[in-house]
């Protein structure tokens, strides 16, 4: 149950109809998922937004696209988004994600939430030896 | 201004010492910082902790060390974790992170975040093809 | 699936009654909904916490009913409250929010949401100019 | 103790000194504050992060720049952001917040976040009516 | 640095002035903490707030008053409230929390805190058994 | 929806179906929660995890199993765990907790949650008195 329609390709605006268009083209595939559908109530935000996921999520910068699938589930993760938990779990999958790596992953933050709620708990200063800016 | 005193290896019970002699041991390093120190209130606790880390962050697994800061970094920021901040900025500089890589990691938590309350806003439902359980 | 019983007009206590008659006679509506249903388990407190609501709510206060109708519906977003993003977006329309208004507010949201991470994330200390206390 | 360097006039690059520069513009002032010094170290990231800034906290949009500042102070604590909680308390006293409409806005806030816990702890399911999708 | 005054008794409203006054008779101490110091620039919320935590937190109620300060210093540890955790682990000293308890205490909300995410970073539906409501 | 498998006592692998055993064991009971069988992934990670439960949740400890549940409990509430929220309020009526107290425990999440935000609103200080460390 959403709060916005979630807009088929007849029902969007031509402006949210040509970043559908880009979005299977970037892909090379015909599926245009939920995420895009909502935000494309607000074309202008839809095309904003899908040019710096691209430009972000894609090949080229200094992070491997599947490092940046994992900090990117990792905030989802941390966010309680049960969507952005379905779709970057599979996203990470289809760019080859192991069971290894995941199970690997969610050690890490299971590691770490905890560790951080102590120190928080403790309200622990940072030692000054961090101090890197 | 903690909640607990950060205990000294003078104050340290030998429980707690022998964890701080391991943590030199394996860092290579004569520092142990105020994490453990606070932690050192009781040392079961802080023994499992500390053999748990160094299990879960050392190298071994299937992710990297490097990638395995990035993701306990971005767990630390998602739960705005004053003292994991720094202490895992630092961690992750000493593992060679660049400020490119940390740039890059800083633009996917950006995007994710931001898509997720998207998300959270509208309601949308996972689509079925990202059922992967 | 909830973890209390949502109360009828016919289990309700005749505490919880006469708040769901004064909810009725406010909103001049026969409709009771599910909020104050699962609240009225405490009947004291759902009649303290009714009376908060309405005063805290209504007209006659500094800022606009619907003003505080994107304010109350923020924080439910922020909060990842189902029922509560739900029952708001709900308020929200009936008290006259257009497409373009709820489009704005969730710009507004994710522009904060991303740049209060980067804050937190580089812990940027707040300028001198900003100490309004 | 920030994680990164707040970039001075002279040590930012010449992309971001063009951004300092618009700010100065936009904002008929000369003051650039810490959250753009922080970001001035991803240079593009700074460009489109300010570009959207000014597009969407700007007049000519559906919510009035008051308003939209309730909705940003807003986010900023329920993501206890400190910095963005000083600067946003800031910036919407500078576009006429009253100590009243802010005493209000912290009413909806103690209101709402109290609400939507309650809801979250019983699992209450919204009622059929909100189905506004 | 805050984002409004705290009050002295001098610069307190009669109203607000009624309150620190009931907050020194209820507590049998003349001190008035800084919470109360910064509600007071809006008396009427002052009171009703003021009011409300003298019913809940004192004795009387179902749960001992130390157990009400383990929820409620755990509430804000899981708020990473600063302000909260200082306040609320020196009033559950107050009133007769040992160190072990303390960190027996922490040692459930890291195992929590770790627990939850798990089942949310992999979307565990609750089992059948659990439906309680 | 789940992201993983929740394996079954046949799919789990010996190491996992020996704590699946042990569970049995401690609960005597032959039921086994989805949470286990979803953690049954990684069984390693499943066996420390279970361990570090048993040892936390049991008798023995500083604070009674009852309220040690009412503190796993608020804290899922506060990290909006579903799965938890079902479990552990499963849990606590099954230890004894009674309505009575839990309204009494949601009184005090709602008063502390709604009292954590305001001193973050207003970036309220610790007073002087409260630095117990």
């Amino acid at each position: 149950m959403t709060t916005v329609k979630l807009l088929t390709d007849e029902e969007a605006s031509p402006e949210a109809r040509a970043v559908f268009d880009d979005i299977r083209k970037t892909r090379k595939s015909d599926f245009v998922n939920n995420a895009w559908r909502a935000q494309a109530n607000d074309p202008p935000n839809l095309k904003r937004t899908w040019e710096k996921a691209k430009e972000v999520m894609g090949p080229g910068t200094p992070l491997d696209p599947l490092v940046k699938e994992f900090i990117y589930l990792t905030v989802s993760i941390m966010n309680n988004c049960e969507y952005c938990i379905h779709s970057h779990t599979y996203f990470a999958q289809q760019k080859g994600m192991t069971m290894a790596q995941y199970n690997d992953m969610l050690r890490v933050i299971g590691l770490a939430t905890e560790g951080n709620r102590m120190m928080t708990a403790m309200q622990v200063p940072p030692d000054e030896r961090f101090k890197v800016g």
